[in-house]
């Protein structure tokens, strides 16, 4: 690629496929630094990273700021559930008083789909989403199939299958978008009613036919059913979801004996996925999460020295 | 100056003209480390700084946060609300136990009237008051005048306004300490129920005609209406306020073209003020932001280096 | 001492004598640190330490986190109360979690004995009890233990008194661990309903009488009455226990002239202690604060170096 040259990381709707493998390139040598005595650079060291969660996180909010603070940037949390930042103050608002006080890097995560693309149209601070509403999470798909890359060494010509609850999910949607733009064939399985409408149109297949879907795969991505969250939307009976659904020994036994199985987390274990499988050979799962540490250390060194808007 | 003695900073009252004009002249050299790549200087470093923080802030505490961190103090933020210091135990024993961890500065925020000063006196460690009941907060009336001095080349002999609830506004009392000891000819304007009693005798105007106070005015801070905090206090209808005190285009066409208008924020738009005054010509409310940092900046290093009380 | 070997710190029950007095020794140095214009060391520089606190904490947390920070650690606290992380999710797999982001040290607090000895053997990285339950607090007992030394010069031989809520508290669990294998002669001092059952098995004495308690004592450690906490378990009548416990002026004037008066904090002043003891000549209350930092530095660096599991 001749230069990474965007301000912001919206979602991986928005990069081209160079920009996607570029930043998957840069990762490798960010995954090294996570492995020294001294986990620490200083390519970044005295720009100023805020994140701006507006839902609770722990893991990505922990991976994002160590991320940062292992490039040597002066990194500051604002948790904006109980903030007083939030009393009748636009998001917009909120963005350009914390770029007044000269942050470089806003990482912010939002209930609102949109949210970080109307805040980076606003600023000249760059934005990383963490996560908005049901619309993107790059970060989440950046390490997962970075993840792929390293195990199965390529992404072009895969069978990726992502199985749960597609239609309300942000990592999923995500996933799509990369995966399908390097190359990979992508299978949604799940229940119809947690199906979005139109899938095709983003070039993948889909099944509510377990066996069908994971037949053939190269991998496996498991998405954690909240079973907890939505009593507004319709949702299947949780036991008849774990019977045609979860991922299992047995199911498992009916697939390519190397396959590589993935999860955002936190699992439901015994839910979305037994132990044994999460715990098993196949699992990747913490592997996911030491190289999310090295995607975010990419994205921000990245985004850092650009300076285009979408 | 000759040289600064003060270990705290409790209010702009116990502070000479000269003390406050010095704060502002440091000022000046930390402003330009805020705009450099590298945005930290090791003038702190190895220093110890907490916030205890009794009142939720976003703002303040970020603020205060980003300037010793970029001091390169180290950097503890303890959330007081919440927090297990509090069963049962005071002020000053909770002042005297951080202390014991060799902390150098306490940044202190406290509904109570006073609190700081309190800490101040038991402790050797530095205190400095980021806002205490409706009595002060000196950092905030700083960044103030040092902006109108940025803006306008000086503050002796200008005419400055504050307009908004007067009498509950701890900015207001440390803006009118701070504005006569420099020399600058004060008017306060609210309705009379939010107007302090006996304000002659700190030297300024006051009145509760917008037209009146607005006229020849250099600069005007425009104060945060809180119309859903006081169900006890007297406060005025909304309606009403906002059609004689909001401050809208029509207003400005009456003042000095190049009228200075300010707002510690967070802003209320469409009380207090209009979206095109917030975000106009004459506004410099991000610049007030911007400004804060490096006040607190030297606010931090110049306490660091002090040993007298007051 | 050959060399420290073990990874975790779990409670003073798994250490050996020449164990727990190279940690004091160690923390000689650390001390010496605390007292620098300039507190830090590099010595732990680009480590990375997480504190993973499911019960509230100010004063440990800060002790531990200022501690790390002038070892020159990536710190990252995460308040596990409100946090996502717990949805279902087990403690192994957050700690497998936060390991996986490459994480050297995880200090960690549950309401649950045992907790970080299960997290210390599922993981590599090093574990540090900052408190589990009634079982045990090792960090509090060493700075209590190095504050006796450094106060009277040596620990053996001595007569160390605890008094008030023995049966519910991991600082006398520690304590009582520690000091027994260090060579001091330990007496407990509680109303009967307070005393664990079978304390003679640790070798300690106890009493429900104070003043034969604190006769010839050479130190006392005056524990936290937490009134407000048990509705559930059997109490004593609160003004019967002060009547009866608490340390005044004219208890201390039956003991030993030079006594050595310590307490965990925060003080409940005017129950089981008097401001009068607190804040008087023979309280080194502050000091146990101030030691405290010291400790958890040299506690850290040591761990980080160890390898072996318990």
């Amino acid at each position: 690629m001749a230069e990474w040259t965007k301000k912001d990381l919206i979602g991986l709707e928005y990069l081209s496929r160079e920009e996607i493998e570029h930043i998957l390139t840069v990762t490798d040598s960010f995954k090294e630094v996570n492995k020294r005595a001294v986990k620490k650079v200083p390519v970044l060291r005295g720009k100023t990273v805020v994140s701006l969660f507006y839902e609770p996180s722990t893991r990505t909010l922990a991976s994002f700021e160590l991320a940062a603070r292992r490039l040597s940037c002066d990194v500051m949390s604002l948790p904006m559930k109980t903030s007083s930042v939030t009393k009748g103050e636009t998001l917009v608002d909120t963005g350009r008083n914390i770029e007044a006080m000269n942050v470089d890097i806003i990482i912010v995560r939002h209930s609102m789909s949109g949210a970080p693309y109307v805040l980076s149209q606003a600023l000249n601070a760059s934005v990383v989403n963490a996560g908005d509403g049901w619309h993107e999470h790059p970060t989440q798909a950046l390490l997962d199939m970075y993840t792929i890359k390293k195990k199965l060494g390529k992404i072009e010509g895969l069978k990726v299958c992502i199985i749960g609850d597609i239609a309300h999910s942000r990592v999923a949607r995500s996933n799509i978008w990369g995966l399908t733009k390097l190359g990979a064939k992508v299978t949604l399985c799940a229940p119809k009613m947690l199906l979005p409408m139109g899938v095709e149109k983003f070039g993948v297949n889909a099944t509510s036919n377990l066996d069908e879907a994971i037949k053939d795969a190269d991998a496996i991505n498991v998405l954690r059913m909240q079973f907890e969250r939505d009593s507004t939307t319709a949702f299947p009976e949780k036991r008849k979801y774990i019977q045609d659904y979860s991922i299992t020994s047995e199911v498992l036994a009916k697939a390519k004996k190397d396959i590589v199985v993935m999860h955002p987390g936190p699992i439901n274990r015994g839910i979305e996925m037994s132990s044994e499988v999460a715990d098993g050979e196949n699992s990747v799962i913490l592997e996911q999460v030491t190289n999310g540490v090295a995607v975010r250390m990419a994205v921000l060194y990245l985004v850092s020295n650009g300076k285009e808007k979408l």
